[in-house]
């Protein structure tokens, strides 16, 4: 990745200052959406990342993992299949719950989403804190498959996500703050 | 569209019974979202559709919009701005609330999703009573946009969502039950 598709894409992300509560800075990632040559970018570079890691389907969280997972797959050859909050998915779900500052969210897939053996890029727009994520790949590992890899549009490196996420496992993201 | 394309799609939607709730059978997309050559047949078929409409951008609800509304967009080289439900989006939004069976509901977009004068496709991944779409159309239409087309990739005709919508507006499904 160039310095000046790093730049490109970099301006298309807007900072929303107390998004969602006082005191965060949300990156804003539809302006982004809004340029097609800058979406087209983020996907191309996804997939420029992640060309050497083996890998069956691609899973990503709603609903900004759609956004970024459904093109990737497309373009890689690969299917998808979505993670959603609780309640949402219609057939048998596996779900894994997770802490939250307050409380607890917790997060499903269809009990065939993937099959035991499979390896799974999961992919997201944002790494914060890895939370989600980490939940994400659990409910990968507990129906006997594996996570090749993690995806990312932004990596906010101050929060320390990777460190949620686990060691030995490979991570990528295009634009760090 | 081939009457071989239309089976292949087809045999990859899942019937759920009962989902959300008694009597329901829900349309599940998420073999056909497993399935990359199905996934791939469904975006480039949505395109063939709309080739000879005119439009600026695509936007599309909250989730399962995303899915097939984002591929499009980049397929096509045309923006993708999200219509989500209250609450989620970050920047300075507009809202449009309709009723459901029970209570109602609220979706937003960016106010800068559209600009007066744009020419917007709606993308969804299902026609049904077509509430959520006369939402959608709403939103664009009060920001002085208008919608050029619908596409979804299943319609309940049943539903009689196509009359709930409007007349004069250009609707487009692949799949029709």
């Amino acid at each position: 990745m160039t310095a000046e598709s790093t730049n490109l894409m970099k301006n298309l992300i807007r900072d929303v200052p107390d998004f969602p509560k006082a005191g965060i800075v949300f990156k804003d990632i539809t302006p982004l959406l809004a340029d097609p040559k800058g979406f087209q970018m983020a996907i191309d570079t996804l997939a420029e990342r992640v060309r050497d890691v083996e890998f069956d389907v691609i899973l990503g969280p709603e609903a900004r993992g759609f956004i970024f997972g459904c093109p990737l797959a497309l373009k890689m050859g690969r299917g998808f299949a979505p993670i959603r909050k609780k309640g949402k998915l219609p057939w048998n779900t596996v779900e894994e719950s997770y802490a939250l500052e307050y409380g607890e969210d917790t997060v499903q897939m269809h009990d065939d989403a993937v099959r035991p053996g499979q390896k799974v890029l999961l992919v997201d727009d944002l790494l914060a804190t890895g939370g989600t994520m980490a939940a994400c790949r659990k409910l990968v590992e507990n129906q006997g498959a594996t996570v090749a890899a993690c995806a990312f549009v932004i990596e906010l490196g101050f929060l320390n996500g990777r460190e949620k996420l686990g060691d030995n496992l490979r991570i990528e993201s295009l634009l760090e703050y």
